[in-house]
């Protein structure tokens, strides 16, 4: 094993308590961070949380993901465009009650991150022969979402914030980074130190966009 | 903090470095399982997975996750009438030199696994206003991805295997889950203990199916 688990139940390969109990935390502190200080990341923070997003589940094997670090200036400058093209296309279709709270909100850390990282999906990819993904096959796009959400987790255990950017234009964003016509946009990463180390709650809630539902709304047994 | 952070840096919300190890533990070792033991898994666990997974990033803060424990013996016959008709279409659609290894391929655990779990995206729910969904709605689906992804990893941790089932009809598992017509089919999941403890390569691989890729050739710089 090397990490101690066995504990109590020969046949049970569960984690030890203490090891969970922190791993609850990391999952409540998690947030998606748009307050950046402009510090570098460590190259081998990067790589070991990307080595972690590797091992993510994906639809029979196909680790669709691909990972574009976007450090060109003039590309990053174009994407800031795409997003306060959509961000404003957003505003104006936001409710009028709503419209004074959203245009306050800081949506994204696309020019203080110091890591901006655009993520695709290779719709196309031949690796796992379509298994899993015939019927389905936007499993492939959730597949890259899962490599995604561990980034997040593995960044986040090691201080580094991370935010996902999704008000942008995604066909902007392919061109941008000369992305293949197979490929499908899903997210845009900002990865960097957070301005505030830690934060209990999520920022839209702190800002009292929305609130925490309760999970047993969303459960359902029949 | 409470566990035992601010080790080396006072302004570095770091977690320590056994609990880093043993997190890429966790993620190495969790697997899409397909082969279950029949005993029941302990509601407390279910509970205390679902609770971490309510804890997932989600765009606007939609919360967009619902969860259906299909318990009903006639509709979990249903579901797995649907996976075989799913499968037999996979199978007739693939390659023939691939067909052999397909056919004898374990792909889901729907029969043996006690727990039997429709996840679906609200697609209209109202909170979180739209933000963050206008131009890119897709990200409803991608939250609740992060939500089933996280309830693997709570469960793994636990020593409870879960395997994601894609091969199916998504509108006939909404018709047996008796959805909304707004709610998008997102995953079918087995949860119970793994016939197997512990397994450090996923089933595919294993079985000769598809091999892992090099990151390097993944990851892109412009």
């Amino acid at each position: 094993m090397g990490v101690g688990m066995h504990d109590s139940a020969p046949d049970n390969d569960a984690f030890p308590e203490d090891f969970l109990r922190t791993f609850a935390e990391l999952v409540r502190l998690r947030r998606d961070v748009r307050r950046f200080r402009p510090d570098p990341v460590p190259d081998e923070i990067l790589e070991e949380a990307l080595n972690l997003a590797h091992l993510a589940p994906s639809v029979g094997f196909s680790q669709p993901w691909r990972f574009v670090l976007v450090e060109d200036t003039a590309r990053r400058a174009a994407a800031v465009r795409s997003f306060e093209r959509a961000n404003a296309a957003a505003l104006a279709a936001t409710a009028e009650e709503d419209k004074a709270l959203y245009a306050r909100l800081k949506l994204q850390g696309m020019r203080e991150a110091p890591v901006q990282m655009a993520v695709f999906c290779d719709d196309a990819t031949r690796t796992g022969r379509k298994l899993g993904a015939r019927s389905m096959p936007e499993t492939r796009a959730y597949s890259v979402v899962c490599a995604i959400h561990t980034l997040w987790l593995a960044l986040r255990a090691r201080g580094v914030g991370m935010g996902w950017v999704s008000i942008l234009e995604p066909a902007e964003i392919v061109r941008i980074c000369e992305a293949p016509a197979e490929w499908r946009f899903v997210a845009w990463l900002c990865i960097g130190w957070p301005e505030e180390a830690r934060a209990d709650e999520p920022e839209l809630q702190r800002a009292g966009w929305e609130q925490r539902l309760p999970l047993t709304k969303l459960c359902h047994r029949l």
